[in-house]
């Protein structure tokens, strides 16, 4: 790193664990290289941290597009704006995602070309780690759509995941191409005619078992997947614990594989990665988990660092903007965020 | 059991271990109550069991309307023909899940009232088992087929499973009840409206956790979730036991919770059910994995002859016909097989 410290906003309200947790994070990521601006109430405990007021909280029950708009004075919102307004370099919140996807498209805009901005979520699987795109902004999306978020999770994969030659795999019911809903044979078709790293579908059977991957889904299709498999970890684990504690033999070798058992969780760990990137913004923005302890927005908001210090945004706008290919001409939507 | 007993019919053939393995389970699931037609080829081996002679092959990657209509002798089409003529009282076969699809309707028939099939899987829960419908018979459904998938999986539950009431949730991307695609969204407002068990909806992380429900999705989400499910089970249970073998002190608590995590990998083994039922048809058939070891079809077997002893078809009849409601009136769609 060179020059002044990347900027990151962090939004302290709306998270489950309320805010002295989020601040807790945002200390332990605070170095020479990353300067934190917490955004919450007057008054609120920022440790020596940089206060930015705003005197209102989206809840995760508000409704997304009316939240955003009915309380601009909210910490989500003046966190994006910082973003909008240069103040900051990125900004991280655990609040309302589909507040995120509103204020972010209001107060940071999309980038030029970008159809719909998309949740790339990295997915630690065994050897490098992979991109699973949308992972839930959009919860219906169009073939064309889906094509973006290739060139979106190639450009996460290469430029901060450092995997050399990513391969683009759509997420769908069957390995052969004539496998899938109407919108998956559509976009299996379009990424075998624009993507060069598009290399066919896969089922998600072995999302976790092989690496250097962008996994390309709808955002229904992809949220439901993450959360699968996140409680899927979760049970198994858990289940096993029971089972091993069932029986006094167990026991013991339950003490003797819990280094290794720590391991495993450790690397499926959400909290390691601590929030996902919504692309397509002319800013950095990561959302964390709403639960998210203070260790996962310590990750996230090196996270959020790690995109700007290599220039994600940047990366995209090139990308993206340059091609004037099926992307452009193919649609005459108007991209409005998921209001619900 | 009284009276003679269940036939059933099993497509040796077009399974990836061949009709060996298929055979060897048969045996295994036959008894004075199970009474097995093998069918393939003249000459397989049956060791004694009753070969019914089928000439041809339905391949896993055949187009499976084009494969049923040019192959009707093959043996997934005469297995399928021996319960629509009355032959048998159900069909199994590990082949091509979309030629299972499309023979079933043209040799078994729709139920009166049924839209559109559904695969109804069977989820070891921890509890009590759950059943998740649709797993893929449908990549694209309407929301009133969510609503008669929840009904078909309701009777799968109550009759077969032995839960008392189960409850049904919709598999989508939020538990707020304005979360979802606009399918998602659509099925919920009706399912609130009709179905006097729905429980709003589910994320799908608690899959394995919490039993003795009904979660309903269109095919393409079912299926993506039960593929994601088995695999990510897999690469747990893998990843967990390459650590514990990193370590001597790892290997030696290996080997004291070797009988534990042996009873976790058996509950929750997709060979446990060995197959799922294909439900919405005039007879009873069970799809068994293309990849079935001889246990799994013979759990797949006894689980067709579960299905005829609790008269599953017959329960739907009742409960579908009877029904001249939003399912009967609300749709023109020509109900075709899955095509693709």
């Amino acid at each position: 790193m060179t020059g002044r410290p990347i900027r990151v906003a962090v939004d302290a309200m709306g998270a489950d664990r309320g805010p002295d947790e989020i601040v807790a994070g945002a200390i332990a990521a605070a170095s020479d290289e990353i300067e934190l601006l917490i955004v919450g109430p007057r008054g609120l405990e920022t440790h020596g941290l940089e206060l930015v007021e705003a005197s209102d909280v989206i809840a995760m029950e508000d409704k997304p597009t009316e939240a955003v708009r009915s309380k601009p004075n909210s910490s989500l919102v003046v966190a994006c704006r910082l973003v909008g307004e240069g103040r900051a370099d990125a900004v991280v919140s655990p609040g309302n995602t589909g507040a995120m996807l509103a204020a972010s498209l209001f107060n940071i805009k999309r980038l030029r070309g970008v159809l719909r901005p998309a949740i790339a979520v990295v997915i630690p699987a065994r050897d490098e780690p992979s991109v699973l795109i949308d992972a839930g902004a959009n919860a219906d999306a169009r073939p064309e759509h889906l094509v973006q978020f290739a060139e979106m999770g190639l450009v996460l994969s290469e430029e901060v995941l450092g995997v050399a030659t990513p391969q683009v795999q759509l997420l769908t019911i069957g390995e052969e191409s004539e496998k899938g809903s109407e919108l998956a044979l559509e976009a299996h078709r379009m990424l075998r005619e624009t993507c060069r790293s598009f290399n066919g579908n896969t089922e998600g059977r072995d999302l976790l078992g092989v690496g250097g991957r962008v996994v390309v889904a709808d955002g229904f299709t992809g949220n439901v997947t993450l959360k699968v498999v996140e409680g899927t970890i979760k049970t198994i684990l858990d289940a096993l614990r029971d089972e091993i504690s069932a029986t006094a033999r167990g026991k013991l070798g339950g003490l003797l594989i819990r280094p290794a058992a720590r391991r495993l969780r450790t690397r499926l760990d959400p909290d390691t990665y601590g929030g996902a990137y919504l692309l397509g913004l002319r800013g950095l923005v990561v959302i964390a988990h709403g639960g998210s302890s203070g260790r996962a927005i310590a990750n996230a908001v090196r996270l959020a660092a790690r995109g700007v210090e290599h220039d994600v945004v940047g990366r995209l706008a090139e990308r993206l903007g340059g091609e004037k290919t099926v992307l452009e001409s193919a649609t005459s939507t108007t991209p409005t965020p998921q209001t619900r």
